[in-house]
C-alpha cells in the first residue's frame, strides 16, 4: 500500500472529474461550454432546487429542507475541527430537528437557508440564485466551484495519475487487437475523451451518439466515459452488464448447438420413435376420475419428440459447461472489477468512506459528501448525531420484517398452488364438457391459460414485493446507507426470486410426483387428483413456463415498465402543468436546461436494473439443464437491456449524483450464491426431471440387448382395472372401443400379479440411487472443477499486477532521489533552499493507452 | 487505504524492532546489554561468519560468498540509483557469476569480500571483524546498526504508530475479563515488553521463562514478544497454533461427551444385545477358503458392543458439530489474523514486497532484504538479472515433476496394497496353523501388526517423500522465493496427505466392499481372498488405525524427530571438533556468544511444523464421524507441540532471521480446501461405513414393530452351502458340531430359494438410496450451515473497524490542521518560517493496552 501512497502524492488536478447533475437532451445540445452564470463566464457546475416558500405554505416538506438541518450540523462540526469558536449547540441536534418540525417557522426555514448557503460561500464556491423564473415556486441555486477549490479538493483525494509503460512487444500485439477489432470500438478517441473532461455536455453528446443507441449494439460500451459522466458506481454496472452480456455469447451458442443437436436427434430417438409406432398398442390408465376414459399412448407422441429436444445426453454436458461458464464469469467479472479498479485508481479506495453518510440524506447531502470528499467530517458528524437504536428498539422491526417476508413467501406458494388448483379444476371441467373440439385442445388451452396466468401474477406481485420490502427496510431504520441498500436487495431479492422461481420449482421437482398411483390416487380439496405429467417427463412444461416467464417478463418490464411508464409519468407531469401542446412547446423553448431538467425524472438507483439482471442470471444457470435456448433468450435481451438503460440514463431522467464504488458490491455474493446453488439444482434437474438416468439404468442394468429397445415398456407398471378404488373408475370404459383389463401408468411399481401389488419395485429403488449416485457425483465434480477454475485464473490480471510492480519502483526512484537530496543537505550543511528536498517530484504526463 | 496512509506518516523509530541473530541459552544469560564491539560501547546486532580462506583451497563453496555476487549486483545497482557513475559491467552479471565459477581466484574473493564490506560501511553500518579466533577457520563480521541509520529506515518503512483508544465501558469490560482471566496470561507485562526492545536477551530470557517451558501450558501465549524476537511470519505461525489448540478445546470436550454417551449406551443397544445374546443361534458362513470354517454370530459380540461406542446417533450430530467448527476455526482465525495486523501494523503491507527475493539467495541477503527494507532495489536488481526460462525450458522438469508425483501417490497405494496382502496371507497362515493360542489370537495379532507396520511405513515414507518435494520443486526454479515455498508445499502436501490417509481411506470406504459373497468370492493374486470386516462395520478398525496413525505418528515425529535427531546431530557436530567432555567444556566457557550459536542447529523454516499440522487438522476434521476422540488426542498433542516447538526455537536453533507475513499464507488455503472436503468425507463415512442409514431404514421402513428387534438378522443373508465353488467349502464342516445347510453372511441379497438366487435384493437398493439421499442433504444443509457461518461473523473484529474509523477521524484532523496552516500562510503573504506548515505532526505516546 505504502508504494500507491508516494504516487498519491503525484497531484493531478487536471486529471478531476466532475459531475454537474443537469442532464441533456441531445437534440437540444446547447454551447460548448454549458450553462454559466450570467455574466457568461463562470460555468454552472451544479444546480440546486428549492420550493420558494410562501407565509403559511405548510403542505410540501421536501428533502432538500431536511439536509439544511445536516449541513448545518456538518458546518458545526467543520468549524469546530478548524478551531474557531463557534456558540455551542444549544440541544442535541436530533431533538432540535423534531422540534424544528413541530414548530416549522417561515424564518427559521429562510435563516437556516442562508446559513447553507454561507456555508458554501464559506467552503470556496460561488453562487447564483434564480428564483421564480418560468416554473413558479420553484427556485434554482446554481453553483461553481473555481478552479482553486477544484485543486484543494483533488489534494485532499489525494487523486493519483496511473503511470502507464507498456512494454513494446505487448503494446504491438495490444495495437494488432485494437485494430482488428476497430469496428467494434465506439468512436471515443481517448484524447477527446480525456479534454474533455471539463465540457460535459459534449460528454453527454457522445455518449448518446456513440452509446444509447441501439445502432450500435455490436459495439463495446465507452466505459471510462460514461464512469466520467455519471461516475464510478454506474459505470461498474455498464460495465459489469456489458461483461455479462459478452460471455452469455459463448454460452448462447454452445446452448443452441446443444438445441440443434436435440432437434437432429430426434428421429433417432429409440423411445420416442417407440411411442410413435402404431404398433405399439399400449393402453394408458385414465388421467382424472371419471370424465376421462383409458388413452392410447401414441397419442402422446408429439409431446415425446418434443421432450427429446430438452432431454438428451447433450444436456447434461451442457449443464456442466454452464456451471463452469458461471465459474468464468465470476472469476472474468474479478479481473475486469480489479482492472477498472486500477485504471480509475480506485486501488486505494475504501469502500466505507463513502457509505458512511447516514442514510436519510438526500441526494444533495451525498453529493456533497462523495464530490466534495467530507466522508470523515461526515463520520464525525454522523458518530455525534447518532441515536443509538438498542437491540430492544429494534427487535419489533426485524419481527414484523421476518413474519412479513414469511408471510409473503407464504403468499408466493399460495399462488402458485391456486394455479395448480386452476389447471386441475379447468382440466376437469373441460374433461367433462360435451364439446369435442375443446377437448382436444384441453391440454393446450390449461398450459397456455396457466402459464400466462402466472406471468401476470408475478409481475404484478413483484411491484408489490419491490414497495414491501422498502417499507421493511425503512421500519428496521438500518444505520448507514450501505446497509440500507444491502438491507433493501437482500428483501426484494428474497421475495422476487421466490415470486419468479417458485412455479418453476414446482414444475421441475414437485409436478407428477404426488400423485399417487391408480387406484390409490392423492387427492386435494375435495376430489381434485394431484397434476400427471404427460409420458415424456414434466421438462417439455418447465420448458414452456421458463419460455414464457423469460420472454414475458423481459418483454413486458423492458416494454411496459422501462419505456412506457416513465413516459406515461412525464406526460401527466405535464398534463398537470394546465398546457395544451403548442403552449407547451413555446414554453419549452423559453426554458433554460436546468430548468428543462426539472421536469425529468428522478433517478431511483441501480437496484431495479441489477435484480432484473439477477432474477435473469438465475434463470440463465439454475434450470439451464432443461431450457438450453436460456443464454440465447437472456443475451437478445441484455442486447437491448444495455442500451435501453443507457437511453435511459442519458435522457430520461436526471443526471445522476456520482458515486464511488469500488466493486458492485452484495451483488456480486448474490451472483456467486446463485452459480452455488444452480449446481445442486442442475444436478437434480438432470437426474430427477429429466429421464436421463432412467435411460442409463435401463441400457446398462435391464436392457436384454444393451439398447434403448424395450425402454418405454419398463418404465410402464402394470394396473387391473378391478382394483379401481369405488366411483373412480371411468364413466365410459368401452372410450377405446374394447374392453381393457389391464392398463399402464407410468411408475415403478410390482405388478398386480406379484406377492406385493402395487408396491415400489426393487427397480424404481435402483433408479432412484442411481439418481442419487449421480447428484453426488455431479455436485462435486462440479464444484470441485469450479474451484479450480477459480484457482487458475489469477484475480489480478497479470499486465496489472506488473504495472503496480513497476509503479512501486519508479517509487522507490522517488524517495532514492529525495534522500539523496536529503544527504546533499546534510553533507553542505547549508540552509539555502530549504524547500528544495521537499518539492514535488515533477508530474508525468498522462498517457492513457 | 489513504486513511491509513497518513498515518503512516507518523514515524516512531522506537517502535522499531530489530532482529539479531544470536540466539541464547537462558541458562547463560548475559550482560544486560549484550555482546558488544571491542570498545564496549557500541551493540553487536547482527553476526556474519565465513571461512577463511586458505590459498588454493577450493574445497568449500559456502553460500556466503555466492551471495557476495549477488551483493555486487545490489551495490551497482544501488549505485546506479544513486546517480552515481561507477563503471559499466563489462558482462552481464549471470555469465560473470558463471565465468567465476570457473576461474575462482583467491584475490577475487578477498576483493569481493572487501567490496561488499564497504558496501555495508556505506549503508551507514558500523563493522568489525573476529577472525581466527576460537573456531579454526571460521571468521565473525559483527555488524552495528547506529542510531541515525535505523530512523532513516524505519522512515523508508513508514513505521506507524497505532492510536489505541478505547472506549470506556468497552475498557472496563476488559479489564474485568483480563482480571478473571488473569492466572492465564503469561507474565509480560506491556510496558516492560515494549521498552525491552532493545535488549534482546532480556526478550529471549523472558520467552525462556514464560513461553518455551511445559509449566506455563495452560497460559496463553505472549504473541507480542514472539513476533518481536523472531518477525511477524513466526509469530503468526504460534499465534495459529494458538487459536487451533483453543479451538480444539470444546471439540474435545464435545467428542469426549459423545464417546461417552457411546459407553453409556452401550448395554441399551439392541443390535448388539441381539449379537450378543447366546440365544440366537446364527450360523455364520466361512470368513476364509477351505482353512475356516462356519461360526458363531455370538462371537463377534465383543466388536459390536465396540463398534457401538463409536456408531450411534450421536456421532452423526458430532460430524456436523466438527463440519461447523471448521467453519468457525477459519472464521476465528481470519478475524484473529486482522486484528495481528492491526496491532502488528501490517495493515498497509503486502506481501509481495518480500516475497521477491530471489529463492536462491542464502539468509544474508534475505536478511538485508528484510530488515533494510531494500526489497525494491531487489526488485530491479532481481529483474535485471532474471534469465527468462521459456515454457519449453520449463517442460521437462514440470513433467518430471507430475510423473514422479504420479509414481510416488501409486507407491503409496502400492504400499497399501501390500499390507492388505501381508493381512490376507497372514490371517490365511494363522488359521492354517494347529496352534489353538495362535488361532484365537489372530485378529488381534493381524491386526496390530498391520497397524505398526503401516505406521512405520508412513513415517519412513513422510521423511522420504519431503526430501523428494524439494529436489523436484528444485528442478522447476520458480522465480521468486514464495513460489518457491508455495511449490514445495504442495508438493509435500499431495505426498504426505496420500501417504498418511491412503490407509484410512481405504478402511473407511474400501474395505469389505470388494468381498463379493459366498460361492463367488472376489479373489486376489492366485487365491486370496479380499478382506471382510468383522461383523458391525469396518468401523472399529478404522478407529483403530486412526488411533495408532495419530498417537503413534505424533509421539515418534514430536519424540524423534524434533527432540531427539536434533540432538544427536549436535552431538555429532560436537565429535567432529575431536576433544572430549571435559575439554568441551572447558572450549565452550572460552566462547563468546555468538561463537556458541555457531554450533546450533540452522532454522530450516516453519513449513515443517505447518505439515505435521495440516496433517493433523485432516485426521481431527475428516474422519472424525468415525473417531470422536481425535480432537482430544489433537489437543493434547498440541499443548506439548506449542512448549516444544518453543524450546527448539528458543534453544536449539540459530535464531531465525526476522520476516515479515501478513497472514499463514497457502495454509489457509489448504485448510480451507480440507474443511470443505471434509463435509463429504464425513457423510460418506456416516452413510456407508457406519451403520446408521440401514438402521433407520429398518426402523422406518421394515421393522413390524418399529423398534430394532429384528436387525442383525434382517442385515444377514442366506447361503446355501451347496452353492460353494469347488474346492471352497470348509475343511471342517462339522467344527461347531453339527452339520449346517444354511449359513449366514453381512449382504443384502435373494435368498437361495427366490427366483434371482444371490442378486441384490430390493432392500440392498432402497438402502443405498437413503446412504446417498443422506449424503446429499447432509453435504448441502452442512454447507449451506458453514456458509452461514461464514457470513455471520465478520471478518474484521467490530473493535478493530471502529479503532480504523477513528484514526481516519484523526487524520482528518491533521489534514484540516495543514490545511489550516496552508491557508494562514497563503492569507499573509508571507515567507516567513515556510517548513512550518509541512512539518511532521507531534508523535503520540504508544499505549499497546
Amino acid at each position: 500500500m505504502y508504494s500507491r501512497t508516494m504516487n498519491h502524492f503525484v497531484t493531478i488536478c487536471s486529471s478531476m472529474s466532475r459531475t454537474p447533475l443537469n442532464s441533456l437532451k441531445s437534440d437540444e445540445a446547447g454551447p460548448k461550454q454549458g450553462p454559466t452564470f450570467q455574466d457568461g463566464q463562470r460555468r454552472v457546475d451544479y444546480v440546486l432546487t428549492y420550493h420558494i416558500q410562501k407565509p403559511q405554505s405548510f403542505r410540501r416538506k421536501t428533502s432538500h429542507f431536511g439536509d439544511y438541518r445536516i449541513l448545518r450540523s456538518l458546518r458545526r462540526s467543520l468549524s469546530m475541527m478548524r478551531g474557531r469558536d463557534t456558540p455551542p449547540p444549544k440541544e442535541d441536534p436530533e431533538v432540535a430537528a423534531h422540534k424544528h418540525r413541530l414548530d416549522y417557522h417561515e424564518d427559521d426555514k429562510r435563516f437556516r437557508q442562508t446559513e447553507f448557503e454561507d456555508n458554501l460561500r464559506e467552503m470556496g464556491l460561488e453562487l447564483e440564485k434564480d428564483e421564480g423564473n418560468k416554473i413558479p415556486g420553484i427556485g434554482f441555486l446554481k453553483i461553481h466551484a473555481p478552479w482553486n477549490v477544484l485543486c484543494r479538493e483533488a489534494e485532499f483525494m489525494k487523486l493519483k495519475m496511473p503511470t502507464k509503460k507498456v512494454c513494446d512487444v505487448v503494446e504491438r500485439i495490444n495495437l494488432f487487437i485494437r485494430k482488428a477489432t476497430a469496428p467494434l470500438h465506439p468512436k471515443v478517441e481517448p484524447n477527446r475523451a480525456q479534454n474533455m473532461l471539463f465540457y460535459p455536455l459534449l460528454s453527454c453528446q457522445i455518449l448518446y451518439d456513440e452509446w444509447a443507441s441501439y445502432s450500435v449494439f455490436y459495439k463495446y460500451q465507452p466505459i471510462g466515459l460514461i464512469r466520467k459522466y455519471f461516475g464510478e458506481k454506474i459505470g461498474l454496472y455498464f460495465a459489469w452488464l456489458g461483461v455479462y452480456t459478452q460471455m452469455l455469447i459463448p454460452a448462447a451458442i454452445v446452448g443452441a448447438i446443444v438445441f440443434l443437436y436435440g432437434c437432429a436427434t430426434v428421429d433417432n430417438d429409440i423411445p420416442s420413435m417407440e411411442i410413435c409406432d402404431p404398433r405399439n398398442n399400449i393402453t394408458m390408465c385414465p388421467l382424472c376420475d371419471r370424465a376421462c376414459s383409458y388413452w392410447k399412448l401414441k397419442t402422446a407422441c408429439g409431446t415425446a419428440r418434443a421432450s427429446h429436444l430438452f432431454d438428451n445426453p447433450a444436456t447434461v454436458f451442457f449443464s456442466i459447461f454452464m456451471a463452469l461458464w458461471a465459474a468464468m464469469f465470476m472469476e472474468h467479472w474479478k479481473r475486469r472489477q480489479m482492472r477498472l479498479n486500477y485504471i480509475w485508481d480506485l486501488t486505494g479506495f475504501e469502500e466505507e468512506e463513502v457509505s458512511l453518510c447516514p442514510y436519510n440524506t438526500a441526494c444533495l447531502l451525498l453529493y456533497v459528501c462523495s464530490y466534495f470528499s467530507l466522508d470523515y467530517v461526515l463520520i464525525t458528524l454522523f458518530q455525534e448525531k447518532k441515536v443509538k437504536l438498542t437491540c430492544t428498539d429494534r427487535a419489533p422491526a426485524y419481527m414484523t420484517g421476518l413474519f412479513t417476508m414469511l408471510i409473503m413467501v407464504g403468499v408466493t406458494f399460495a399462488v402458485v398452488f391456486g394455479v395448480i388448483l386452476y389447471r386441475i379444476s379447468i382440466k376437469a371441467a373441460l374433461h367433462m364438457s360435451s364439446n369435442p373440439t375443446a377437448r382436444t385442445n384441453i391440454r393446450a388451452t390449461v398450459k397456455g391459460t396457466a402459464a400466462v396466468i402466472n406471468l401476470v401474477i408475478i409481475i404484478i406481485m413483484d411491484e408489490v414485493y419491490g414497495a414491501l420490502a422498502r417499507w421493511l427496510t425503512l421500519l428496521e431504520v438500518p444505520k448507514t446507507d450501505k446497509s440500507f441498500e444491502e438491507r433493501l436487495i437482500i428483501k426484494t431479492f428474497v421475495l422476487k426470486f421466490a415470486n419468479a422461481f417458485s412455479p418453476i420449482v414446482y414444475l421441475a421437482f414437485f409436478r407428477g410426483r404426488m400423485v399417487g398411483r391408480p387406484g390409490d390416487y392423492v387427492y386435494v380439496i375435495g376430489s381434485y387428483r394431484m397434476e400427471e405429467c404427460a409420458h415424456a417427463g414434466c421438462l417439455m412444461e418447465l420448458c414452456i413456463q421458463l419460455c414464457i416467464t423469460m420472454l414475458g417478463k423481459q418483454l413486458i418490464q423492458n416494454n411496459l415498465f422501462e419505456i412506457g411508464i416513465p413516459k406515461i409519468k412525464k406526460l401527466i407531469r405535464r398534463r398537470k402543468s394546465d398546457m395544451d401542446s403548442q403552449q407547451q412547446e413555446d414554453y419549452n423553448m423559453t426554458l433554460q436546461r436546468h430548468e428543462k431538467d426539472h421536469f425529468l425524472g428522478p433517478f431511483v438507483g441501480l437496484s431495479p436494473e441489477y435484480m432484473e439482471m439477477i432474477i435473469q442470471f438465475g434463470m440463465v444457470t439454475l434450470f439451464v439443464a432443461s431450457f438450453p435456448l436460456a443464454p440465447l433468450f437472456a443475451l437478445l435481451n441484455n442486447i437491448i437491456e444495455i442500451r435501453l438503460d443507457a437511453k435511459k440514463f442519458v435522457t430520461e431522467v436526471r443526471r445522476p449524483i456520482a458515486a464511488r464504488a469500488k466493486d458492485i458490491g452484495i451483488w456480486y455474493n448474490l451472483l456467486r450464491g446463485l452459480s452455488k446453488v444452480a449446481v445442486i439444482v442442475n444436478a437434480f434437474v438432470i437426474s430427477f426431471t429429466s429421464d436421463f438416468i432412467p435411460r442409463l439404468v435401463y441400457q446398462y442394468m435391464y436392457s436384454p440387448d444393451g439398447s434403448m429397445h424395450g425402454f418405454v415398456n419398463h418404465t410402464l407398471s402394470y394396473f387391473n382395472v378391478s382394483d379401481f378404488q369405488p366411483g373412480t373408475a371411468p364413466l365410459q370404459p368401452m372410450h377405446l372401443g374394447y374392453e381393457v383389463q389391464i392398463c399402464r401408468y407410468k411408475d415403478y411399481r410390482e405388478t398386480p400379479w406379484s406377492n406385493t401389488p402395487y408396491d415400489l419395485s426393487k427397480e424404481f429403488w435402483a433408479i432412484l440411487a442411481c439418481r442419487l449416485a449421480f447428484v453426488v457425483v455431479f455436485q462435486n465434480v462440479v464444484m470441485l472443477m469450479s474451484d479450480f477454475v477459480d484457482w487458475l485464473i489469477p484475480d489480478i490480471p497479470k499486465d496489472i499486477s506488473l504495472q503496480i510492480h513497476k509503479e512501486k519502483i519508479l517509487m522507490v526512484e522517488l524517495f532514492m532521489k529525495e534522500e539523496e537530496g536529503k544527504k546533499l543537505l546534510r553533507d553542505s550543511h547549508s540552509n539555502q533552499s530549504p524547500l528544495q528536498p521537499r518539492s514535488r517530484p515533477a508530474s508525468h504526463t498522462p498517457s492513457n493507452c
